[in-house]
């Protein structure tokens, strides 16, 4: 195992104190938690948002915390859930009074913790609503999870979420506009190499050298499909046409597209997907609003990508236009 | 080699179509070049911004493209200098009569071509300075290079000159605080992982399983020392030293940090290895005014990390904090 840490088992805290050091005029850690918030939280009179995750999925889901997106994120440890009351913390140190919204991705352990920290919270009488993203096209149930996965198009929801509250939306509207960009959002993923835990200390899974695997999870679970490596272009032809196939897109409508890198592949071969992925909805009539390329929603260290395709109408549009000083989503 | 490519031979030039594909509100490829240009150059009354260097170093330089910083990047191909024909295309696109300024990184290639490009254009009667990055501090004379290599620290000289230029500083006064950013930016880097040039199918060199390289290049080429992988915080340590030494900084001095992965790292590592970096400059008295952690200057999928330092006085802040646009840099 190559690896840049000191004790395997405290990279998430180590991780954490770095960030904080980093960037200390923008975030906090809650004191004795795994929680990074924005460093004016609670804001008043705004909805506040939490996200969450195992960690090992930088920037997500730390980066995404500031102005215009999230009010904190809660990170578990590697590629496992953080626990219910590192979430209440969450819960409660964003919360102004106009209540707060999760967005969770479709992993069991997350969707429980998160449940169990809502109804703390509402014990305490704090209003708390809930989006579950499962974005992920390739199965249908999996390792960590029962029902589709939530993988990169979490971003989005983050980001159109963030900007409803920003503008001062309530919590009602801004858990309509999430689940309208769950209800717009697909993606699907694909590795050329696994990635290491590091408490474990050898990769999760083995990739022949000629061999990459289609839809396989951020965590490394399962995918369609192992098989030799093939071209960026018949790559990328695939994986759109897997998540056009799950969408009911009409020709003229618009999407925004992110092509994520997941942790170890150049930025020089998303953009070799992007240039067939955009070819492909460019002839299908589809127009692109905006393309987002990098490393958003990462596994370790694995090498592979994912493309993601939002449906946007008018609504969804100007709430990405909105300012963000998220770090790892600035505009 | 695991890559996600077409034809190893074709893979800039697919790129740089995918790149404005993604971004065509952003920039332009100027016609039969290689040579990436802000979408509205040249821009009126302003000094023309122009870096370069050979691709697989992504998102340098095209990323770094945008109001409050490059007009225009020349991408050669992986590893390899632009040729003068194309650093002189870039310079005649972004010349609006106000002079164009070349940030080049101290490679001989990069040097003698842009030297030849600026004798083209002054031909042509456009005025033309630059200026020569070499920030790294591990070796005097390199593979590629008569004297010390320009590596991350080139993103900040990016960002500072650009801001210049975008608040209307002459040709001169760019230059300016371009030699001041170089006079006081230091990095080194380390890899723990070689990387694979797409034409060349192998790697470019050899680490054993649990050897690291220190001082490394971002081409691969030999830095100070191989030895056995030790923790984070050894490894920022020694980092962090060798940059200092090489610093004349005093108690209550303030630098910007940047932590740049090389390709294939996790963001979890860098903020690993930060979180040292800033409790040793803590140690010694320096304050620390902003640190960058991220991909600003890669090697293709190399995994590794570079730490720059960079002596900040009230003028180099003032400019960091200037709007840019830039792709990878916005602010």
């Amino acid at each position: 195992m190559k690896k840049i840490v000191n004790d395997p088992e405290l990279v998430v805290e180590e991780m954490l104190q770095g960030f904080v050091a980093a960037h200390p005029n923008d975030v906090k850690q809650l004191p004795n938690t795994t929680v990074i918030a924005r460093k004016d939280a609670p804001v008043s009179n705004k909805v506040g948002l939490v996200s969450d995750g195992g960690s090992g999925h930088e920037p997500a889901h730390a980066g995404y915390v500031g102005e215009g997106m999230l009010d904190a994120a809660v990170a578990g440890e590697v590629f496992t859930s953080p626990t219910p009351d590192q979430v209440f913390e969450a819960i409660k140190a964003v919360d102004s009074g106009q209540g707060v919204f999760l967005v969770i991705k479709n992993y069991t352990g997350d969707v429980m913790n998160f449940e169990m920290a809502k109804e703390m919270a509402e014990a305490e009488g704090i209003r708390v609503q809930q989006v579950v993203v499962n974005d992920d096209v390739a199965v249908e149930d999996s390792s960590f999870t029962t029902g589709r996965r939530g993988i990169a198009g979490t971003v989005f929801v983050h980001k159109i979420a963030g900007a409803k509250a920003a503008q001062g939306g309530s919590l009602e509207e801004v858990k309509a506009v999430a689940d309208k960009v769950v209800a717009n959002v697909r993606s699907i993923g694909m590795a050329l190499t696994p990635c290491t835990v590091p408490a474990a200390g050898k990769p999760s899974f083995v990739l022949e050298d000629k061999e990459m695997e289609l839809g396989i999870g951020i965590h490394g679970e399962p995918g369609i499909e192992r098989k030799a490596i093939t071209t960026a272009d018949q790559l990328a032809t695939e994986l759109t046409q897997k998540v056009l196939d799950d969408m009911n897109l009409s020709s003229g409508d618009e999407v925004a597209v992110m092509i994520n890198g997941l942790g170890a592949t150049p930025e020089m071969e998303l953009y070799i997907v992007n240039r067939k992925v955009s070819e492909i909805l460019s002839d299908k009539g589809f127009k692109v609003y905006e393309t987002f390329v990098g490393n958003y929603m990462t596994s370790l260290e694995m090498a592979g990508c994912s493309v993601t395709l939002l449906k946007v109408d008018q609504e969804l549009k100007d709430l990405l236009e909105v300012q963000s000083k998220a770090l790892a989503f600035r505009r």
